[in-house]
């Protein structure tokens, strides 16, 4: 029942797979057999209020690592190029918030829908969108319906494929989990009535996937009290479609940003995905120079590690290809210390690009003195020029360390760091 | 149904309320009114593998903040002088590791079982333990017990003692949740089959407590089948004993570490509750002083902070009464920075305190020197002292940060900063 341990997260970067036109199902590890439909849209309702959080701000819109978690997970349904739509339900009052943020971190492919005072409200808003029946509807009614909580950042195309391809096979399918606690029912007095066998039963988690005219149709029928007390849209389409959904193991990634404690897990999950990947760029194509030594040397210590290398210098966009790669992790080795232009010149690169705009990026800065020549006073005007520009590119989101050492000895010996922030 | 924003975190220390023998309830919010009965134990199954978190580490031997997760659950039960024992139930493997843990981590009033092949069978092992009916038993049986997870650290005394009253008044209790997910069943061929509707459920979690004849006699009747495949405590003595358990509210705080997330979230949990209390330490008790300046600034700047300040030089066990109060972070101001002696002897007290050996101590070392006045080379000569100082009690778990400041101009101009290791 339990799936084995985790593999390593997703690389965060656009999309992997193929291009939107493609029909036929990708192959993905784990995807039922059975076809993908051309027509893919996700709705995600985002109208709560957080009140579980504890705090003020709806917890879609609390800040992990600078940015608000929806843009997270409309990252994570924007990297599949099969979904055609994005529809994200919020409340009048946080509209605004939405825009600006769909504009800043420049997601593509999101419209808005107003959200009503309940989730299944909410998503029969977002539904209604996507409907032909619609007067001066802009989206094109799609043949099968991702839904998704904006709370859960870390879904993968994997489990969005194998949803899909399920709904499109028997009308609908969900995720589902086994259950962490024991369910038990209370009496009106507030003692236990039974308790559930857990074995029996498992936590509907998301995403969802339904055939299109089969989850409208069920909001179309459906009664006030479900609208206003249900929770399960699997339930609808089962109630007034007869369609028994697919049920598929997701994994443990899927869970939901509920508590304050959810808030810490995802920062560090995050953290860990772009901790997954570090690229050394160097100022030369030279195999033999310290840059490449020292990808090897990394390589060797930190396995679960995926180390990269580049020079700088690479003409046209190539210069970019770190960009390209979607790395978040750097290590700036320069030989020559007082060659400060070269420095200067892949920090603005990094600060012009949208890297920042997603990630933290992090920037160690290694440079060489040979403290044998040099006086006192240079190595100390080295570590006030690093801490100066570490307070500069932080304002954009760029976490610069600097490491000086000691060249004449030995290039294990790190003789000093100035830091401003770590990550 | 659901609990307002949480409250501030109980701070990490010693027992803090009446001694074991006090026999009356103790005032604390949210109890039920009632009596807490004077023999009180707890028992602890740790018998898990840990299969769902994806390491080989059994999640409860996890280290967070370099220390294992059950040690934390151990110092959790122990702050609460009513429960006179605690019987942590380990498998055969794992009983030298929970020896070293014990003895390690200073751990009173702990005895060890020996777990069994399941859950069930764990508590009933502990149960035995607790037993008079068993030979060469060395334990007192308790009127009730409390059953709690290994790796549920944040547990308070508000809801032990909640959970022990009501177990006293109706034989048994425990702490309950709102689902956070809606429950469903599978049928056999993998599709929905029903829901539950969520309002009707809840998520049973811990603590437990039982009046200890009700339990064990539940345990002493209850079938193989039950202890193999069993989950919920309250349901053999409500099937075996017909005691039907009061439910009571818990807070997000008592959710179980399950998977690697939950592990980043302890640990961000944990550092937020030793971050919750500065002590500023001064060389003197001149409220003019600028330790004393220090403090009021800091209580300005920081409102959710308890921010206290201590003299290191009160004489008798007073000059440690900064280690009683628990605080794990402290800012030491040294207004004359050649005044080493001092910072050393600071530094000594807290590494030879159990402080290090429960959590990393941070320790902010401020001082101040006139750049207008003394040479580079002093300026320097500061910085590798202090560097080189948080190298060295870095390895007693204490994490040391240096601040050089300019005194000939403003207090608040940091001119340089040395840094081993931030937490």
């Amino acid at each position: 029942m339990e799936p084995g341990p985790r593999s390593r997260p997703a690389e965060p970067g656009p999309c992997v797979s193929a291009s939107p036109s493609a029909g036929a199902a990708l192959p993905a590890s784990g995807a039922e057999p059975g076809s993908r439909p051309a027509a893919v849209a996700a709705v995600l309702p985002a109208g709560g209020c957080g009140e579980r959080m504890g705090v003020r701000t709806p917890k879609q819109f609390c800040r992990v690592l600078g940015r608000p978690l929806i843009s997270y997970t409309l990252q994570a349904l924007e990297r599949v190029c099969w979904i055609k739509d994005i529809v994200v339900a919020v409340t009048r009052e946080n509209m605004e918030e939405m825009r600006n943020i769909i504009q800043r971190y420049g997601h593509k492919r999101v419209s808005l829908a107003e959200a009503g005072a309940t989730r299944h409200r909410s998503i029969f808003n977002g539904l209604k969108a996507l409907a032909e029946d619609q007067p001066d509807g802009k989206l094109t009614k799609p043949e099968v319906v991702i839904i998704h909580d904006a709370v859960r950042p870390f879904v993968d195309e994997d489990i969005l494929l194998r949803v899909v391809i399920a709904a499109n096979e028997h009308g609908a399918a969900g995720a589902i989990r086994p259950l962490v606690s024991t369910v038990i029912s209370p009496s009106a007095d507030g003692c236990l009535d039974h308790s559930l066998d857990r074995a029996q039963h498992r936590a509907s988690e998301m995403p969802q996937a339904f055939l299109f005219d089969v989850i409208y149709d069920a909001y179309q029928q459906c009664s006030d009290y479900d609208l206003e007390f249900g929770t399960e849209c699997l339930q609808l389409a089962l109630k007034y479609c007869h369609t028994k959904a697919k049920l598929l193991e997701g994994s443990p990634d899927l869970w939901k940003v509920t508590y304050k404690q959810d808030l810490y897990a995802a920062e560090s999950m995050i953290k860990e995905k772009i901790s997954q990947e570090i690229c050394v760029v160097v100022n030369t194509k030279d195999e033999e120079s310290v840059g490449y030594l020292l990808k090897e040397a990394l390589r060797n210590e930190l396995n679960c590690i995926n180390i990269t290398s580049t020079p700088l210098d690479l003409p046209g966009r190539d210069t970019q290809n770190f960009l390209m790669a979607q790395c978040y992790s750097f290590i700036h080795v320069n030989v020559v210390s007082s060659d400060s232009h070269e420095t200067q010149r892949f920090l603005s690169i990094i600060e012009e690009s949208s890297l920042p705009l997603l990630y933290p990026v992090v920037v160690v800065l290694v440079c060489f003195l040979d403290f044998t020549l040099v006086p006192l006073t240079q190595k100390m005007e080295s570590l006030v020029w690093i801490r100066d520009l570490a307070k500069e590119v932080k304002k954009s989101n760029v976490l610069l360390s600097g490491l000086l050492i000691n060249h004449s000895q030995c290039l294990n010996v790190v003789l000093e760091r100035g830091s401003e922030t770590k990550q």
